[in-house]
């Protein structure tokens, strides 16, 4: 028996465009002599499509799509493919959801000979990005409510095709650790004799290491070849925007790797099936790649699609010769073209020679487009317009209104962002990018309207040494990135305090601060303040927060910087409260950021407008360290 | 026995203040004879607090803050109160939830003499801005994952106090009418002689209604007397801004309303439960109110809370003298005194003496402080410094930007938000305001870092019908808002072709087009596209969008501004491209909104940025009615 996968891209929301793709590659198939092809979750409708899934004419439409797909399966071919189906269809009578609209579940769709069957999702991830039960029902309660089963063996059938017993799960329910219910031992032990999970994953730095270790324990421990396909394509939820990358794999059943296939391409791999095992009919080409080179490769992928989705093609980067800006441009140059770039610095009189030439440097390494505007003149008329303007009242009353050299600042950065930069981008077409960092993102150091604006941050979710780990990725073969910008201080050059040909810049000191924010924001357990401030009294911070890794922190460079207890606190405190305040409300109004961490900015990782808190154990911790 | 539920005022994220208020609820009662005290639902840790909920700190001291209420009560005084607890917590052994956290309980905690208990909630809210299964497990799975129990009698447990037999359900338990389990059926069922609701639940407009007649029902159905006490407060999901109105009530056996709290406002009701029936101790002074007294009254708490919650005190507001910021200039003044109100108008060479002199009365009517910026000598500086602009890049090659008309209208609208208005605010030590109605902002009808820019957007979830509305109860009993405003064609006046004085202005036609797209965007079951164009060539689309209500809309307005199949489609497919499109670009970076109807943008309405979708029927029924 002849089995294949396809890795193949899904445009979310467009049913019509995915039922062509996935007929292609079943009439490639057929073409073949495939006898079962599997292609990959919700290959029909697309993920990531927001409430969209409460409109019952869409979902009408995938249905008609899914079994217009089915129609292909004859004697000799079958084919498996995840889509949406109502209650109805699947179970003969109508049901509500929840949420008192139609039912509808996440399914695989078993296409054989005349004949259509379903299997639905048992575990319905909800968490992150993912919220699966608030538009679908899952396979238990979807049986309970159809026919009040409740055995495993009937809400687990097995799948007959050319004589061999297929146990048919959809991604989650290979990630059981969690869960009560373990999909892949029941079907086993019902007697499946291979095991398919079809996916559609997106991309998390780490994760296809641990998918891989994942799936061949499951091959491995049953005893049983299993077969994992993964979607591609670009999907959002608004705020936040997720590749999904393939990597789809095949274990045979002594769970060793016998096929993987690459991120972000499309491919057709082949098995045989026979006598219970599965072999690969190509030699496994397999090399694990570096973390930084997939980084790299998601956010090409991730700008290149994201504007390709949008209708958008030329792009306006701030260059400030400082190197967010400049790996930013390094990445949309490579993305999208040369010819679609255009760099604009706008220099203040705080603005260094020394950034100005990288700019310069940058776009001549690029062979990008290249302009200046200066930000004096504008500047100077905000002053001359708003400092010392008099509103009155009605009674005659007034007050005065003066902008402070702060003040001033904001107005610089807002001037770049919403004057200068959305005045060009939208005389020539284009958008203009956000280039924050994670770090920065973080604790809201940036200007509303000012570098926060921006189409799309495609730097949003790299903390600050990912950005220049990028930049040395991206220089592997020569000089693109000019060399001066990873040695230069970072600074936003906004006033005589962050001069950096004086070594001035960011009061963030970035190998310190970038642990810490991480291990507040993204570790899947957040380590509680507490915590933090007892590992600093017990002088091990640095490798509390280096979790397992080798960074640059150590406890030499956490002492040398915060030589007592009271400053270390409050800089700790500073920055918390940054993160959960003014953050938050910056973040609220930020652009969507590409995901790369399992913890990106937006719909990912939500949040709520509210006070920080303090735990009870780390004032009384803060009190004994501060008073003791 | 003497029964009270205390509607009190809970703050997000803060277990220690909440612990206080409750701890004097619970004072108060004990000194009054209060033999059983109830308190909302999530009474100690807030309710919206985003991915808090993963943080093992906080619920600790959440658990903490609630074994210390607990301890008020003794041999005369028990409490129910809503909190959070760990499944340890409850059921003495560690569970991990499906996301490999501590799995955590919404939960009612029961405290009597020496003793707690807990209620689980049974149905989890997983819709709008509803996610409780994120965070937490529901009663049935709790009870089968504790104890393998699925019987309802055990999952269900009674509560006796003082000899009575309580049914404690906990918010959405009492909205059963979409689940299939029925808590208070099943409480009834099991002998409960009175049943419990602590809630907390956010204002909807029409909700009260629909709250008072559902839970009447169940009295009346049951021949048991029910108590509902709902929490208040301002809380947000980062992106939409909710106020938990209060508005709790009681009916005795036969479902006569018996108690009734207003909205907003904190009160101790007491109760007499004797023999089975409840009597309330005062008599019943409840009057229905009108549904945009309710709303005003929404709006002006949620501005005067959410900046309270903010620490923020001042408001700078760019008064157009349009509809628009005139309503919230009169919201404002009312919320955060005029003191603290500056207006600042804004015009350029397109502006009427018409609204410059609406504004300036505005100003007068509210006291409030008053300025006027002028954008011209801006809007010119950057056309000379970016119109007619060269970049080159290294080849010597180079491009050349031009601003259209088009492109120097939203130059002007990015001027007054993010260089005239945010710099006054930062040297005010103020914010300024967001004036967007829904109508604008679902058809991206404004610019960014323009008018879509600002703190907080309080009109956001207000159509353009009930902004008109809004002003009208606002000049109730006297001019506030200007009458001129009420009947001025609104227009962006951002170019000629927007003239007031010669009735040009918005390409909206507000009585059509806010019906809709509040029928694309808020009806639960949303309208098809097919189903809208079969009703305009039925000729009775004006009664399908109505939805039952009177409106200004009528099938001649229809027909006069649409003549024929043509020029309806391509009206209809320009808005839903926009409000699909451009729409949600500019969501993705608009401040919070304050929600109002029961589809708010943000958490409330999910989105993916997509391609619109027009669905196989509305493209079939399209071709015939343009080709026949």
């Amino acid at each position: 028996m002849k089995i294949r996968y396809s890795q193949l891209t899904i445009i979310p929301g467009n049913p019509a465009k995915n039922y062509e793709t996935c007929l292609s590659a079943a009439k490639r198939a057929k073409k073949d002599g495939v006898n079962l092809l599997l292609l990959p979750e919700m290959s029909i409708p697309g993920y990531m499509i927001g409430d969209r899934w409460e409109e019952n004419d869409f979902i009408e439409d995938c249905e008609f799509f899914s079994s217009e797909l089915a129609k292909e399966a004859d004697e000799n071919f079958s084919l498996i493919f995840g889509t949406v189906a109502f209650f109805e269809s699947v179970y003969g009578s109508p049901h509500n959801g929840y949420d008192g609209r139609k039912a509808k579940m996440n399914v695989a769709l078993i296409a054989t000979n005349g004949k259509t069957e379903y299997r639905v999702k048992t575990l319905l991830p909800n968490y992150r990005e993912f919220e699966e039960p608030r538009h679908f029902f899952d396979n238990l309660t979807a049986t309970a409510r159809a026919s009040n089963i409740t055995e495993d063996a009937k809400m687990f059938p097995l799948q007959e095709i050319c004589g061999a017993k297929f146990g048919v799960t959809i991604c989650e329910d290979g990630w059981d650790d969690d869960y009560y219910y373990k999909p892949f031992d029941i079907l086993s032990k019902a007697g499946a004799e291979i095991l398919i999970n079809i996916s559609y994953s997106p991309f998390t730095a780490g994760k296809n290491r641990s998918r891989n270790r994942h799936f061949a324990n499951h091959a491995k421990n049953l005893n049983k070849p299993v077969i994992y396909v993964n979607g591609l394509g670009l999907q959002n939820n608004g705020k936040t925007v997720f590749w999904f990358d393939g990597s789809s794999a095949a274990w045979n059943s002594k769970g060793e790797l016998i096929a993987h296939s690459k991120m972000y391409e499309e491919e057709d791999v082949d098995f045989q099936f026979v006598d219970g095992e599965l072999f690969s009919v190509s030699p496994l080409k397999y090399k694990e790649t570096a973390e930084i080179e997939d980084i790299h490769k998601t956010l090409i992928y991730g700008i290149r699609n994201y504007m390709k989705q949008s209708g958008l093609k030329k792009v306006v980067i701030g260059a400030s010769g400082g190197v967010d800006s400049t790996l930013a441009a390094a990445l949309y140059a490579e993305a999208i073209g040369k010819e679609n770039l255009l760099l604009v610095n706008m220099p203040t009189k705080f603005n260094s020679q020394t950034t100005i030439g990288i700019a310069q440097k940058l776009a001549a390494n690029l062979g990008c487009w290249y302009t200046s505007v200066p930000v004096s003149e504008s500047a100077a008329l905000t002053k001359r317009q708003i400092d010392g303007l008099k509103p009155t009242n009605s009674k005659g009353e007034n007050i005065e209104i003066n902008l402070s050299s702060f003040n001033m600042e904001n107005v610089q950065a807002r001037d770049r962002g919403s004057r200068i930069l959305a005045a060009i981008a939208s005389a020539w077409g284009a958008v203009f990018t956000n280039n924050g960092n994670k770090t920065e993102t973080t604790v809201g150091y940036a200007t509303l309207y000012g570098d926060v604006a921006g189409f799309l941050a495609a730097l949003g979710d790299l903390w600050k040494h990912t950005v220049y780990d990028l930049c040395r990725y991206i220089n592997r073969e020569k000089e693109i990135v000019p060399n001066e910008v990873l040695t230069l201080k970072p600074s936003a050059e906004l006033s005589d305090n962050q001069a950096v040909d004086k070594g001035l810049g960011d009061p963030l000191i970035y190998p310190y601060h970038d642990r810490l924010l991480e291990a507040l924001q993204q570790w899947w357990n957040r380590a509680p303040l507490a915590d933090i401030l007892q590992h600093y009294l017990d002088g091990d911070l640095a490798a509390y927060l280096n979790h397992g890794e080798k960074t640059e922190l150590t406890e030499e460079l956490i002492k040398t910087n915060f030589p007592d207890a009271k400053s270390f606190i409050s800089d700790l405190e500073r920055w918390y409260k940054l993160f959960k305040g003014m953050g938050v409300a910056k973040r609220i109004q930020a652009p969507p950021i590409i995901a790369v961490t399992r913890r990106a900015y937006g719909f990912d990782y939500r949040e709520a407008a509210i006070q920080p808190y303090f735990s009870r154990k780390y004032l009384e911790l803060k009190e004994k360290a501060i008073f003791s």
